[in-house]
């Protein structure tokens, strides 16, 4: 099976054998993708000329009812949705729901927020405000969909997730959208993608995917459209540094590496609830999806006093995970995604453990339960550590995407958040503690290199939404190495998608518009 | 005399001959600049930890009265400056007043705005809003100042305004500041930089200032700087590719070239007071500082059957502007900044003239007022016409940095908005025009590709800004060609000097936070 691209509202098959995607449990092939011979020049020109001024003819209102229907349709194809997610990312039912059900909660989200915007086509920001001597001349600041495609890169992890948090605020921008998700992990967006095609809720030209490699389509883009890339931070240099980005300043939207901390906060004591919700959360996050997860804790920052009993209770809870094919019944840990991310993630352990010692996992003669080593991409949890985290310099620099992190101790509070910064840019970091002023000042300190600051404090253990997971209304993104873009954030979002623009004139005229205009307020 | 750099709180000399300064009128020489043995490591790192903790301890009300302080400072040496402009810039006192009193009013808009961010160090964006099961978990937006430099490069035609538009809100955000000025006008901005060293009104660290070039400076940048930058779209993507930039995701807001577009609406009629407004401004923009405006008109649109008229109207005008040296009474037009910039703006026509009729100026043996061509930068103010807009390609992609504009006719408004999307994203575009219906219809259309519409129509022509004047209240940058940058706009110039992060955590402590955050609202 070589699974069609759809552009100009037609689905082709790529040129050549194209690439292989693999069950990541069993070695088998799943189907093949290929972009050769797509012509992504058109396929941009006619998502421009046809999508846009398609989804710019409807109101805010209107395509955010077009995202509800969307919800619809990948509800009601969930089970196979989920049989894809087994097959060709072994994820076990919970990983695949994170993937999907977050998909499909986050279009719902986007749909409830766009009616909020109305019967309206453009933004305002902020209300008219006087320019010249008198009344007469005002100034209004607006927001108008770009007319270009929102050109959609996604890393091999979330491929249901990762498209719909895209697009939804692109769609509901009233901005054509031109999927390419990663080659590994494609079969799912594009199955769903048929079926958003087959249910013909779209206009013509709004939506389109290629699976297989990029290609030349990056040398078609213009100032009008705009890219937003989740991937490795190499790739996104490229991206940044593409001649026709770089001189025709399309918009970019990164999110790369990032080395997440969970802090364990200086006011914790041995024997604490939370500890014991420290320990649950870190261990969640190590093994949900096999650690790949862009939000996951990568660095485990505690107490120095509490270094060994927390040590102690991350081996005792990782030794209970059941780790093999998603098939069998119970299993908490699926695969990594393939064989090369599998290399990959032993070749990370072993950045890290040439100064960080293994403490629990990292073993190559791995034994899943269920499957065969030698064709499948299983990954034990591995947790390493390093007593002198300022004398570290791996830890801090190399994002090992895999079931896979490092607990460092410290002295005090400030030592903590110095740490903490060593990340150089990340997109979230947790803290656990119960004290509001360690809450507060930290919180602030973690802020100014993190895009999520998540703070866990026992009266909010059982609604807490989790370190890792990323709430459509809360900004998602972080500086620096993170790649410095921002995603979701509720309506922020329709920012990227938005050319805003000072308009100056006579009151009258800016009245009529700013009629015209939903207010983006947050 | 050689312009002295101002870094690590001191001020030395850049080593080797450095570049000349010229006086434009005479040809003679003002003074060098060489950055050459600058260590732009140090400067930056010391702007890091010294300038930024100095910053961020004071409130933004504090910082705003700073920067009140260094207006006045301003205000009181406003004799030197244009002495300054006059010499090395050749600027009439109008034209010196757009850069120097430009300079003083941004600073003390942004005093007055960041006074009303009260006795806050941290923005929030919006309320707390509830994430999880129940209140008790909540999310807030917030903004905290980057810990990093304001590396602010600049263009050679605002040695004054382009310094402090920029370095206004870095400043009040908490943000210090390197001043990198285009060489061939540094010296203004760098008197004002002694100036208010010499008031010693900032902490230390929050200010320096680099003439010359840019040697190694973006080698040493991190994920926690932000690069403003106007200039030629060459040099933007050069600082977009820059490995440092383009691998730690560096922030950069790029202001490029642009094809300004004037359009008088179909309404209009010969006669009419409107085609006098529109004509008078459009010789205004071409002639104030001599053309060397980022939005200046360049591409004049005007209703076929008006465009003789108009044609005889400008030329009639122009004829009549007198151009030499501004020491000389009633001088109106200034030279362009020196012999290479004489150069490329006669190239620059020349390429127009290929596929455009030169209707008056171009003359390459013009002679100014008082002053000696063969060692003078006068260029005469040109027109051009092209009668099928379409066909043309220069006037929609070449900026001709002068006193050059071209007049197109259109045959409906449909046509005319095609034609100023030619310019694929410009700074500004205006349009004169007395009806309701035109206005709104065609300021939303121009908003997709501009930076900023301006209208005028007869009721406002008296309180009107002006098609090129910068406010500091409208966003300033364009898309596309126009390098996709934002500036000003009041408070949203603080966007790009903070980092956004979303807290999530218990509401109790979110409380606090946001009771010690400045609302950003517009």
């Amino acid at each position: 099976m070589k699974l069609l691209n759809y552009v100009c509202d037609r689905w082709s098959e790529g040129l050549g054998e194209g690439e292989p995607l693999i069950d990541p449990v069993r070695g088998t092939e799943l189907a093949r993708a290929s972009s050769d011979g797509v012509n992504f020049a058109e396929a941009l020109e006619h998502a421009r000329t046809v999508g846009g001024p398609g989804l710019r003819a409807l109101t805010y209102a209107q395509r955010a009812t077009l995202l509800g229907r969307i919800a619809e349709v990948l509800t009601a194809n969930r089970d196979t949705y989920y049989r894809i997610a087994l097959e060709n990312s072994g994820s076990p039912r919970s990983d695949a729901a994170i993937d999907i059900d977050g998909a499909i909660y986050t279009l719902k989200f986007y749909a409830k927020e766009g009616a909020a915007l109305g019967e309206n086509k453009l933004l305002r920001e902020g209300e008219l405000t006087r320019l010249g001597k008198d009344e007469s001349f005002q100034a209004l600041h607006i927001g108008v969909p770009l007319r270009g495609v929102a050109i959609l890169i996604n890393a091999f992890n979330f491929p249901a997730w990762g498209l719909w948090e895209k697009a939804a605020p692109a769609l509901l921008s009233g901005v054509p959208v031109l999927a390419k998700p990663a080659t590994a992990t494609a079969w799912l967006a594009q199955q769903m993608v048929a079926d958003i095609v087959k249910a013909a809720i779209l206009p013509d030209g709004a939506l389109s995917i290629v699976c297989g490699r990029a290609g030349d389509l990056l040398d078609h883009v213009t100032g009008e459209d705009a890219i937003a890339f989740t991937g490795s931070a190499e790739t996104a240099a490229r991206i940044r540094s593409h001649p026709a980005v770089a001189h025709r300043s399309a918009r970019t939207n990164i999110e790369a590496d990032s080395l997440n901390v969970a802090v364990l906060g200086p006011d914790a004591k041995a024997g604490d609830p939370t500890v014991e919700l420290f320990v649950s959360e870190v261990v969640r996050e190590m093994t949900v999806k096999a650690g790949q997860k862009c939000t996951a804790i990568r660095r485990i920052l505690v107490p120095a006093s509490l270094r060994d009993p927390v040590a102690e209770a991350l081996r005792a809870r990782l030794s209970r995970i059941r780790v093999g094919d998603p098939r069998t019944a119970d299993m908490q840990m699926g695969p990594v995604i393939n064989k090369v991310q599998q290399k990959a993630v032993l070749e990370g352990v072993d950045r890290l453990a040439q100064e960080s010692a293994v403490i629990f996992g990292g073993g190559v003669a791995f034994q899943p339960i269920d499957a065969d080593p030698s064709v499948a991409a299983f990954v034990q949890p591995t947790l390493l550590a390093h007593d002198r985290p300022f004398d570290a310099r791996a830890v801090h620099t190399v994002e090992v995407f895999g079931p896979v992190a490092t607990l460092l101790a410290y002295r005090d509070l400030d030592e903590a958040l110095r740490i903490a910064r060593l990340g150089q840019g990340s997109l979230v970091a947790s803290l656990f503690s119960n004290d509001p002023q360690i809450i507060e000042s930290a919180a602030l300190e973690l802020a100014c290199c993190h895009g999520r600051v998540h703070v866990v404090s026992e009266e909010v253990a059982r609604v807490q939404t989790g370190h890792g997971n990323v709430m459509p209304l809360s900004l998602h993104g972080g500086p620096g190495r993170a790649g410095g873009g921002q995603e979701l954030g509720g309506l922020r979002a329709l920012r990227f998608h938005h050319q805003f623009t000072a308009l100056q004139g006579p009151m009258q005229s800016l009245r009529g518009i700013a009629s015209r205009a939903a207010d983006l307020r947050f």
